[in-house]
């Protein structure tokens, strides 16, 4: 990532700021993994860019069939990213579902896109190779959300007139379809009056986060069931650093701190003097793995304590999460309309 | 079609209306069979029913690429049935792109639509064989929004809780697919607040308009390049009518009435006794094609004349048309916003 003088040199309209946009789809509980590879990366990327954050409610419904689950998850991750550090006063924070005219330009534009292009989606085309290696039905389970998917995302972006948006590599492709649509629309209707800007994606350079170890040392992941969730009271956040892994090297006996997942995660938290002073007593014997995951647990619950007391705040009914959001779908939803009618006239829908 | 008493003694909520939805492509010139055999016949049925009736300009950007044509003629088709006699006091009259909670809707019940619908969805069959008929890859420019069509549709029916919908048999698919997603949202959802009203088909009975034979004596048509345009001048109604082919028999011979184009277009329009008195005079000989013709114009310009004249004050910008569609969008929007309302509270995006 580079600095707000780089990005405005590469900004296509001199002294207009670029737009980077990212979407945070409500599917579950935000563990450790997430904040530290994914929502503080994203987090440092607003000073800069123009930046838009969105929690794709949405998009969620593709999957979602429990009511109350998709209201809790939304209005946690927006909960989530506020405590993280996510200064709505700096950025557009808004929800998916405050900006109705994203669903009537994804009418629009799927009018423009070949079903050749939906076919070739990794996502679709994961769900109907599973299918066909049992045996089914190629479409056997797939719902028209799961497939439309790629163009709603497109509109996400197209709508908000994003210029950039940072994507892990699996992501890439759903960035190419934007600039695919884009591209379509801007060849049969550029002449009308609109044009939208080509989206680019930006892969985030490699943080120490994407590698932070989980309870059994692979990748902390939810599929792996071996996170740690950010926002656990203070007794269980002990009680789970108390149950990881370790062998049964004696107390006395040196100790290889790079196989031990509860020091590279003390690593990725503590400051740099207690880790290298850590390091040291563990390489020369004498700490126990017991004193370490006491550690762990200080340094994990002096970062995350009051994070989760904002957390717990914002989660109120009535917080200053509900006035935020109002404020960024107004902002969203200003944008969008005027996106909207804009192609709307171009398209011949309003002359 | 019955009476209005019957009507009311069907209803599922005793007291309440029944509601019949009539959508419009707006794709063409409309001409004479379109008259007699879908307007006029869906006009009749504003007294049995609360009567909706759209114009579905978004359903044809599936393949309107000319803003100006698409503009033009929804418009046109708007018109077209105003002066055709649709009362928009009696009816609710809008344009699809008037209901924007339409596509939203469009959206959530996608996600709960299998693709395995979609694949049976016959205009897109239809086009897939032809593609592999012509040895191209199955889905070659086929775009999503005919892809997705029947869910907008469906959609179209749903959001203003329309019990039934008077369709052509081919169009019967399109309401059994919207009543099979309805029927997947009330069993997904039903016990969160909101059912809807499962949507059933109505086939009016034939008209004569089915059969209204065009120029060449086939039924008039499109696709037959046939047809007599609703609303040509006078004068090149007249020639038009003249040029209708006819066999070379004699002024004094006798004549076949019912092997005459000319004469069954008559039969339609003429009152009784002077289509019975023609058939006497044809069948006895002394009548030449030309004094037939000649009724014919006079006949059908004594019908079109007046609607014409009352078309064209209704094309102009801001004419009483303009004030209808608006009246109209509003009812429209807001019975589609209180479905919506009820909808995302069910589905957990707003609780």
């Amino acid at each position: 990532m580079s600095s707000t003088g780089d990005a405005a040199a590469r900004s296509s309209t001199p002294g207009a700021a670029r737009r980077s946009l990212t979407g945070v789809k409500p599917t579950g509980e935000p563990h450790l993994g997430n904040l530290v590879g994914a929502i503080e990366p994203a987090i440092a990327m607003t000073g800069e860019y123009e930046s838009l954050y969105f929690i794709a409610d949405y998009h969620a419904l593709t999957t979602a069939r429990v009511p109350e689950q998709l209201a809790h998850w939304t209005r946690s991750v927006a909960a989530t990213w506020l405590a993280a550090g996510l200064d709505p006063q700096r950025t557009v924070f808004y929800r998916q579902s405050d900006v109705p005219q994203t669903f009537e330009l994804t009418w629009i534009l799927s009018c423009l896109t070949g079903k050749g292009l939906m076919n070739r989606a990794h996502a679709y085309k994961a769900a109907r190779d599973a299918n066909l290696a049992a045996g089914e039905d190629a479409d056997a389970g797939i719902n028209m959300g799961t497939y439309n998917y790629p163009i709603l995302m497109a509109v996400d972006i197209l709508i908000m007139e994003a210029h950039v948006v940072p994507v892990g590599r699996d992501q890439l492709q759903h960035v190419e379809i934007a600039a695919d649509i884009a591209g379509s629309f801007n060849h049969l209707y550029g002449s009308h009056g609109y044009r939208f800007p080509i989206p680019e994606a930006v892969i985030p350079p490699e943080t120490t986060g994407h590698t932070l170890p989980g309870l059994d040392g692979r990748k902390m992941s939810k599929s792996y069931d071996n996170y740690i969730p950010l926002f656990l009271s203070a007794p269980k956040l002990r009680k789970l650093v108390r149950r990881i892994p370790t062998d049964s090297t004696p107390v006395e006996d040196p100790k290889d701190p790079d196989s031990s997942a509860v020091f590279q995660i003390l690593a990725q938290f503590a400051p740099a003097d207690q880790v290298a002073d850590t390091r040291a007593r563990l390489e020369a014997g004498g700490v126990g793995w017991g004193e370490l995951k006491n550690q762990l647990a200080d340094v994990l619950e002096e970062r995350l304590g009051p994070m989760r007391e904002r957390y717990e705040a914002l989660m109120e009914p009535g917080s200053e999460l509900d006035e935020a959001l109002a404020r960024g779908g107004d902002v969203a939803r200003e944008r969008a309309q005027r996106v909207l009618t804009s192609v709307r006239s171009a398209i011949g829908i309003d002359r």
